[in-house]
């Protein structure tokens, strides 16, 4: 399973809020109707709790990805559910600017955190 | 009518508030005083309930427009309109940026949400 | 009287406020002290009313400063006033980049709202 | 036919050779084996001899591809044709640059002069 | 007559071959057709001969064409010619681009040189 | 004094509070430490009161620094010591952004205005 | 094998030697020793024949390197000798631009064409 | 130790809150799983109180990270723990971003204030 | 005399024809006109024979241009023959490029070379 | 020796003239006369003949400059020299673009061919 790709280290400074941010131009995936590529630079941005995510261990996670049929929403959601599994961050978004397919290009942004209230509104 | 080219499916992640945007460069539709193309960027952001927005549904939903003639104003609310009926998001906005005419390029931005007070102020 | 150059519209969607640019690199006037062109980007930004402005008579508008000597704040204030005399929005913006003179650019921006309060402070 | 629709006027400065380009960002035709739009930048640039197109006449020449289904390469080399047998010039060339379809650009350029050796090599 | 505005002064380094160019982005006709205003921006460069074109006049003489009606091409080959009338370069270009209307953009260029051979061909 | 430079004239629209911006890219002062010129892009934006300032007097007011040894840190405050003695605006902001030395470029930014509580903290 | 996923249609302007370009900045494939994924942009660029290239097959083609481990030097020139076998383009340059991999990205370009001499030198 | 390198100065108008940035692509150090060299540009931003870091002693800082193997969340917290001891700002930021490593980007942010709420949340 | 501060040192591959290019943003001097700052870009290149010019000298060289009344053309033809006479390269070329005045910038390039003819024509 | 760094591998098209092309922008070394760090990107562009370049032995090459001493124009010149014993190829150049140093870039460019006349001219 992919979340298990995930491996991370103690946060070296855990009492000061502060964030990090990974760009990832180079993802890709498969779109699960016509089996044909996706790309998207994938945007992981956080605010560390206890942990970090090791760098090495994102890429090979992202990596993951490429002959997995998967739509769009799907990507953004999935990888925050296992972020957030993984290194239980403070404050997290995930944000997916995929390329122009059939001329139109689409982003996907999600957040968490922590102090979130339940998503009814 | 338009609006019945607009196909959904169902939100992957219903409890969740996050965005999709999808930004369409490739609109055109006809000046309703001259017959003359008109061009424009559409960029529709919302934060999906229950449903969202199929992506080659919405690229023929733009392409309607392709020979109708129709005002800068009314192209944006007119979308803004169709989308809400569409798949009634929590959250949306349509943006529509046109060329060059007469030496002048226009925006027309419009927003609606679930939440939102009576339009009278 | 340039204002009288102003045609407006009546506003297609007038319960619902959203926004409408109009941005024209194409600017010019006289320098009331030396007589010589001055160069601007003039951009409109307004949520309309009942009435909206009609484009073609905003470039004609536009126009009617060519051969006139005014100062940078003038151009921006009497416009402003101009624009709330002939369209009366909820709200708008006008903002002037002008060229390069003796080696500095400037920028002059002025709003207005019906909900303004006196501007007295 | 299309080509029925290009006007000229006689060259101002018959005698000497210079250049002449149009830079068209909004040219728009339809995909002959699907029926989908396509998008381009067409740019025409020709040296004069006895006649120029004048300008809005290609507006509309251009404008009466906008339902036509038509190939790349074809767009490119049919204009060609009917600008050379609008006005001969001494020297022209026509650039297509169309919008990413499957994640591919095109560029399609094609030359002519009165100079011209008969193209066999 | 504009040609007469153009003031000039001695090379100050005659016996070597050297390039001065004036990029000019604030020139501003007006269209024969409908009176309405053209902008453009106008580079001259030329190698000097005997003399070099004063820059404060050059700017009065594009000024000149402030209110007057003519052609793009007209622009372009008038311009040529009176600088060569004035300071009578070894080389000259001038080149005009010129802003979108309808659609287009476009530029032309022409050149001339002391060792030019007659522009018949 | 450099102060005395600065030129002011009313405001031609007192009651409204709006902005004017002014950036100068050709400012040049000399390190105090070292004798050698340094470089910068000032830009002055305030809200005017009852009065504005010259622009032509700006410029002499910047260039007057050309030969002065001062620090960054000095530069902008006391820039904005003179401007707010000069014409005493509703609100303002200096920023100086200075060219790269040792590798590190380096921006001031300092603000004052009318309603400012006292600046001790 | 791959090159058998090229498809081709005659070219429809044999007579006249012609440009077509094909831009795809989402080749992906694998280093043949460390098996991580490869980024590239392929841009084709060939003067057709009796021959063109159908852009669908094309995309199809760059897609079968997906999985498939090889050197950015044999990319290109493996590429450059199946476009050769498949349409025999009068001229043709394929260029490949690699992302960053240890802080270095690079660029291999390769070019062949019927009048070519024997590459011996 | 590094932290003895930094020089201050005092702040030539301490009752005033303004901001200092000093951007510096120049900073480089090692891995210290690998040994090879990372790059980054770091750029601090502060709010002096009584005293202003002198720009060539925070070059020299900034180089004697240069063969020292250390983490990117370790530079961005070490670095603002050693600007707040030497300096003591009314409000700080330190903000590393790293160069493209196995094809991700990174930028790590860290902020402190006198004002500062203890950091458990 | 500015020449003077011209320092060289030994080309150290004196065998090799290369080019040195040295590109500096900050230069200023003053119009003779009107005592007026102006400013621009001096980018020398050359390719050494004997000798090269050391760049700390280059700099003082420009430096000395600061508070000096020279005009455009004169500046890059007296620096060609100032750095000819310092360091005699096989080649060079000296291009000045003049920030905006009156709306229009400048650029004067002026070459030298050992084996150029005479500059009669 | 940086030089024996250096590994090669043969030419997987050894019969066809194509080109690579290596840009390196995190290539730092020390000054010589201060000791402090210069900043460059290097690019290294060659025909292979018998060999090529290995990427990863080309960075660690690279990397063996870092804490040497050594001049702009030796930098270039050394490279070069190193680069045409390991593996001789058909043609290359060496670019170094250095950052600024006292207020001035600078770029040193070196070719070698096969082909070459004896340096002398």
């Amino acid at each position: 399973m992919s979340r298990e790709l995930l491996e991370t280290f103690p946060n070296p400074r855990p009492g000061r809020e502060y964030t990090i941010e990974h760009v990832a131009p180079e993802f890709t995936s498969l779109c699960p109707k016509t089996g044909q590529p996706d790309f998207a630079t994938i945007t992981l941005t956080y605010a560390p709790a206890e942990l970090c995510v090791e760098l090495k261990s994102l890429k090979m996670y992202y990596h993951s990805f490429r002959n997995k049929g998967i739509f769009y929403e799907a990507v953004v959601n999935e990888m925050l559910d296992d972020f957030v599994a993984a290194f239980d961050p403070l404050w997290i978004e995930v944000r997916g600017e995929f390329h122009v397919r059939g001329g139109i290009s689409s982003v996907v942004v999600a957040q968490s955190s922590r102090a979130e209230e339940p998503p009814n509104r």
